[in-house]
């Protein structure tokens, strides 16, 4: 699917490569088993720079998944050399037994990528509540280590995919004063997305070389501006886990506070945006993808109004039809912000203003049909006050986000 | 349609009639040409009592419609004698013009009652953003009062009427030691529920004998075990409204704090009930109603786990597909409580333990496959402690949510 949004835009100095990892890396996925469609469920990233440094963010669910907690409990997360994932079975659920299955995962990987298990990240996505087969995961990374290559990224992305009907993978080249580093990313997720650090799984690679607190600084910034900013269905997974790893293999050195930091964070800001919109234009059954931006209150009302508007399913139905009923915004504001007083809510749809002041507008009918058929479709609010300002981009509701999820396990 | 949920039992004491208001009370309803269908679309309820005590509850909303506050500023609310609604617009977003047209709606409903404009409450519902027509609205008002009488409650209830796909109305007699009273009630609401107090419109007459602080306390009591505990979407609108009116004409005094109330207590507790989970059934497109009972924890605990499942589309994704999917359950009881640790948390749905302190447990799925094929299906979780519990009924999501507000203003 090809890309663009007027939410992402590349920067000057970033050019798309059609593909291919971050040098000092290799990738491969391999079909095991555990999908029932014979489809690839594991794939295997690893660095061959010793130095490799790293950085992660996990979901922040009450009941996170086994692997989850073995990565956060047995993981030197600064100091990553390996991922193993699988596909079609979140081990969530599963307990103790599920902790042992991650431990295997990990030690697994760990042969497969010559270094120690603590260098060594698992993930799992699929249904929860079922035990992983381990003969399968362990068949599995045997083949997925031989699958290893340095253009082996879209095989890794397909291993990793569950829903996704589409490829969320990028590639790029970005120019820093110090030199040439390269960029790669691959991330999976469709449903269960939550608006909350670390949402789904992605996984991002450069050859630059950085110090830990850098790539920890970095990927916290970048989570911040796109996957915290997203909602599909408000629905936040036991498994989500983004990492953040940087090989050295360029050469090129960036040093904090410099221009080159400033650039590379301004490459990976658009190669997280980039996919954490592919999220939610992914959004199981989503065609259309919404933005609120919402400005004025304080930092907790502008995000409350605006996560309100996000996950309202009127709101998100509306957008599906194109239907240019702005009443649900404000009603989805109302029921976010409970009130004594009414609030003289401003709204605007791309540019035409539809309520002002908590009132209906004068506004051009055709101009308003026109604003909300596009693809994309911006809403604003105004709170009163000068406070604050975020935005949040949303899937639509489609006939078939309820297809797909009134039948995932059966 | 036929109502029968085990979470709504008859009491003994109280008998179903097929309908008529309480003694004391006549309504009537017209179509005064707001819905372009042309169906009835402005109901007028009163009461013929000088003595008429009442209570209220609104939405909590931050962006209430004119209605509701003008309820609130200029309304007697503890003794009404009259009720005005219209369907088909909201009178929301409208502004200081939408708050005069609501004070027309009263004054003219003052007349067409014989009472002062005090006692009259104003309420609509319908699309949002749009001016009421009052040349309408006011030529109804005289249309519904010469339609009005005693049997007049299915007329009314068709007025109220929007989206609802079935009628929600319900008489019964219920025997008190002192002697017996008439309860009436009827109601209309199928999306943009969210729970909170006052969800939807909702009227309610007694001819029983009571002080205005009993029906103040027996409408807050039945609210908070009805639509309190309710959700079809998560979604609160701007005009909710419940309305509890005693006439008194039977002559029945309730005394506080005696057999009488608690009996017609009970009573209305059950048509509240009724009423509420006739909403969730309607749910815009709903086919199956789902109860979470959340315990264990703390008050806060129990209320946003059992919130997060009855608003997780995930989940009603599933229970609209009778999938047996627990591990939705899990994940949206970890999302509404994000912690550091992962919580033990027990699930079963009807008999069937599914989950075991985090865990799957063993179970018989042909048995969970029948526990989740039926109209009503049960989610049980237990979270550690023994603090509180609660519960929320709520809809399944499916493709007809989908359809009918993909395109509802258009």
């Amino acid at each position: 699917m090809s890309f663009a949004s007027r939410w992402a835009e590349l920067p000057a100095h970033v050019t798309e490569l059609p593909g291919g990892l971050a040098r000092g890396f290799r990738a491969g996925g391999a079909a095991c088993g555990i999908k029932p469609s014979g489809a690839p469920d594991i794939g295997l990233l690893i660095s061959d720079e010793p130095d490799t440094v790293s950085a992660a963010r996990f979901t922040r669910s009450g009941t996170p998944a086994p692997p989850v907690l073995l990565c956060r409990e047995r993981s030197r997360l600064d100091a990553l050399r390996a991922v193993v994932v699988n596909s079609g079975n979140a081990n969530a659920a599963t307990g103790r037994g599920g902790y042992e299955d991650a431990a295997r995962m990990q030690g697994g990987a760990a042969m497969a990528a010559g270094c120690h298990e603590d260098r060594v990240a698992v993930c799992s996505t699929g249904v929860i509540g079922v035990p992983l087969p381990m003969t399968e995961i362990i068949r599995g990374i045997v083949l997925a280590r031989d699958e290893l290559s340095r253009d082996g990224d879209a095989s890794f992305w397909a291993a990793i995919a569950t829903t996704d009907a589409f490829e969320k993978r990028v590639t790029v080249d970005v120019a820093l004063p110090s030199g040439s580093v390269r960029v790669s990313a691959q991330a999976k997720g469709a449903g269960m997305l939550q608006p909350s650090f670390a949402t789904m799984l992605c996984f991002v690679q450069t050859d630059a070389a950085l110090r830990s607190e850098t790539v920890d600084l970095l990927l916290g910034v970048c989570v911040k501006r796109s996957f915290d900013r997203i909602s599909v269905d408000g629905q936040l997974s036991t498994n989500d886990t983004a990492l953040l790893m940087a090989s050295g293999a360029s050469g090129v050195l960036v040093e904090p506070e410099t221009e080159d930091e400033l650039r590379l964070g301004e490459a990976l800001d658009y190669v997280f945006r980039r996919l954490a919109l592919q999220m939610v234009r992914d959004g199981e059954g989503a065609e259309r993808v919404g933005r609120v931006h919402v400005h004025g209150g304080d930092v907790e009302a502008v995000e409350r109004a605006a996560r309100g508007v996000a996950n309202s399913p009127l709101v998100k139905a509306a957008l599906h039809g194109g239907d240019p009923n702005w009443g649900r915004i404000v009603q989805a504001v109302g029921g976010a912000l409970p009130t004594g007083t009414p609030l003289p809510v401003d709204v605007w749809i791309e540019d035409v203003q539809v309520c002002r002041g908590g009132a209906a507008a004068r506004y051009d009918a055709d101009a308003l049909g026109d604003a909300v058929s596009g693809d994309e479709v911006e809403y604003r609010v105004g709170l009163p006050g000068e406070g604050a300002e975020t935005e949040v981009f949303f899937s639509d509701l489609s006939y078939d986000y309820v297809r797909i999820n009134a039948d995932y396990t059966t």
